[in-house]
């Protein structure tokens, strides 16, 4: 390298790094690149947007905005803490996150900014360039973002939607190779809504074990399951496979904007003591932790909130699931998948049967252009010929959308090139 | 690569990542090295701390606690915002930067994790691996932290100690290749207490205009200085020279833990405009910006916060200074360098005057064993051969740590060797 002492520069020219431009998110492209023209004639139902909050409908409990307001007028949670977490907040989400036989301390705990955060930590900590990250397909984009932008190389491992999204175990196992440095499971999922039972979730551990690869399980829609399903952290069921399970406040507590999410270290064995922990905690100095007041709240905000909370969120979530899932299986081309749990539902759509539309950004931009209703294309999660929708609408919003949507079909629906013999029915 | 289906594992070994491991905080290790076995019979007092906060003499302005319990009532600001902050912020944060022919407009803002997430955006967007940054020696260490774990090279520029630790801009000069990508510009400084006039400004700004290098201004200590100086935004005095300066109420309104930083854009050619703006606004997509709660506070923080609260909080800082400066500068062997704003004050020790320690470290090491008082060696800055004190301690602390210090440099102090004829004025 030279040194440019005597050299003139006579323009200036600042590009951005590969790292930034790597940094990218392909559902936010794929959505500024849609045409969202709405039906001036008819309002706009946005059942694109993961925020249960937008909607007025859902709010924070008031023990939450209470521990938070406690935590301020203490003024005891306004210097720098440690960058991992406040002690008395680990404390309290391990006490939150420990069951029967299965106890978490808080030094197992590492608070972050939002579950993005956690994930964030774990994934660059875990994974070099070069190195391999299997996730799920079709998942939550973020896991690709943040792993490419380190030269990560991501895999898809394929879900079953006709066995509720459980995992294509064969395929899962296909993709590991000796650069394989993690595996990424999300119970329950976006934008599946899938919640694992007990046999599947070991049938995946046992992959893990067999193979030495340690789990990252995002865990951020944990507990958030419908009747007659039961929610098993990953971890609790492995006495050998080291998992970072990532969680946070945002879903559960709904308040996503908080930026208050943790990764808890299950390690039994110690596989993570020789570097990993210490890992995550270098790279959580980088900014510091996530705001101190709401770590002063977090004790307040997981004591106080009542059962009762969370059972009536979950129940109006599960009761739009069954709403919006009768509605949607009656139309033709349509094929909903019914969730289990968390907020969302995919739906297939029979491309052949709409000709008219090259695939599912096309299909949901011209629902956007007729009916006034916005559902995010499933090519968004890797999955193309399918659409999300997200359960935390008002009912009548969410009537109103299956209308629509049934009202869309039933027009552009045809059957040509099928082979006749179709049975379309009760799209209205 | 090979699959390794047929592949036996047989133990587990979960290595941390290179990023992880090179995410280094120099300060932590020297400091967890250090044998600091404070005096029994005396109370330990740290002058070590950068967190106004600790102390409980100086707390936050009650408008910043009254505008977060309005901000978390309102139940406006729970869902998730843009990544790189809500609109009302990043307005405010602009009117706030903005002067007489200097205007900002939230555009121009992007909200961080504290000041520390600012910086850590630039530095990754601005610089690629195996580029160079250049950043001030003595200089606040997380510049290094940030810069290595991308395996970008930085590179420390002197400042002068006499000269009121201006920068050695010839010494900066030399060290300007093809590959540096950046300048950091640190003022008012940590640990230095500097604060530059509009002149020496001007001279760092026609060295980066020269050869075209972007400055990054760590401008955290803002309006932060002491009665006869005046504090410049770097890029108010510049017509050319872009500039990302990062910011944040850390300091000014002392609350260290809420994590409320901000890049403010400063690129009147447009020179950012092809890629690095974007760059920032991807890279905030990987954590979604801080807190919405503090968020939602900062127009209030900023239009409410009293000028007297921070005239008082600079008053009392700045009488600290001069009462430090007073007693420290009369203790032969040591040699304080007055601040002209932030809260720091870097003290240097003639190394061969003390002839049983062998640097900064030892030094200080020893004067927590036997009096109980701890300074920060600046070693921790890459400026072995002094110590940084904070001024922000309660005052009887302060007076009594002077003493202190005093007796210690009086009972360690050896002219021996030195050609004699010292004057060891008033010690005591
Ligand atoms: C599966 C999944 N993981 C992580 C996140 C990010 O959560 P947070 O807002 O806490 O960063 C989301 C948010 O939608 C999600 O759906
Ligand atoms: C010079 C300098 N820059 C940045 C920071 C980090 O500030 P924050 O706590 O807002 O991340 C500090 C904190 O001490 C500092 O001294």
């Amino acid at each position: 390298m030279e040194p440019v002492t005597n050299k003139v520069y006579h323009s200036w020219n600042v590009p951005s790094s590969q790292f930034a431009k790597n940094t990218f998110n392909p559902i936010r492209s794929i959505v500024d690149g849609m045409k969202l023209t709405p039906n001036p004639e008819k309002d706009m139902i946005a059942l694109s947007i993961g925020d249960p909050t937008v909607f007025g409908n859902m709010t924070l409990p008031d023990e939450a905005e209470e521990s938070v307001i406690e935590s301020v007028k203490s003024r005891k949670f306004n210097g720098y803490g440690q960058s991992f977490g406040i002690e008395k907040a680990r404390a309290a989400i391990a006490e939150y996150s420990s069951k029967e036989g299965y106890k978490i301390t808080a030094k197992d705990v590492i608070l972050t900014s939002g579950c993005s955060g956690a994930l964030d930590l774990c994934i660059a900590c875990l994974c070099n360039p070069e190195q391999n990250l299997l996730i799920p397909r079709p998942g939550f984009s973020i896991y690709k973002t943040l792993a490419e932008s380190h030269k990560i190389i991501v895999k898809d491992y394929n879900l079953l939607p006709n066995k509720s999204w459980q995992v294509d175990l064969e395929h899962l196992e296909s993709l590991i190779d000796d650069r394989t440095a993690a595996i990424v499971v999300n119970n329950p999922s976006n934008p599946c809504g899938s919640v694992y039972n007990k046999e599947h979730l070991i049938e995946i551990l046992n992959l893990a074990e067999k193979y030495k690869i340690p789990i990252i399980a995002d865990e951020i829609y944990e507990h958030f399951v419908y009747s007659g399903n039961t929610y098993y952290p990953i971890a609790s069921l492995t006495e050998t496979v080291p998992v970072l399970s990532c969680s946070g406040l945002t879903k559960r507590f709904i308040v996503p904007g908080w930026r208050l999410g943790w990764i808890i270290i299950f390690d039994k064995n110690d596989v993570f003591e020789a570097e990993v922990r210490q890992g995550l905690i270098s790279l959580s100095q980088r900014i510091l932790g996530p705001s101190s007041i709401v770590q002063g709240a977090v004790e307040g905000i997981l004591a106080k909130t009542p059962q009762k909370f969370f059972e009536e969120t979950i129940e109006f979530v599960e009761t739009n699931a069954k709403l919006f899932y009768n509605n949607i299986v009656r139309i033709a081309g349509l094929h909903p998948v019914m969730p289990q749990g968390a907020m969302y539902m995919m739906i297939g759509i029979e491309m052949e049967k709409f000709p008219e539309y090259i695939d599912d950004v096309a299909f949901t931009e011209a629902l956007v252009r007729e009916e006034s209703v916005f559902c995010l294309p499933a090519k968004c999660f890797q999955y193309p010929g399918f659409f999300r929708v997200v359960l935390t609408v008002p009912r009548d919003k969410l009537s109103l959308a299956c209308d629509r949507i049934a009202e869309f079909c039933t027009r552009h629906y045809s059957d040509v090139g099928s082979g006749g013999n179709v049975t379309v029915n009760g799209t209205n």
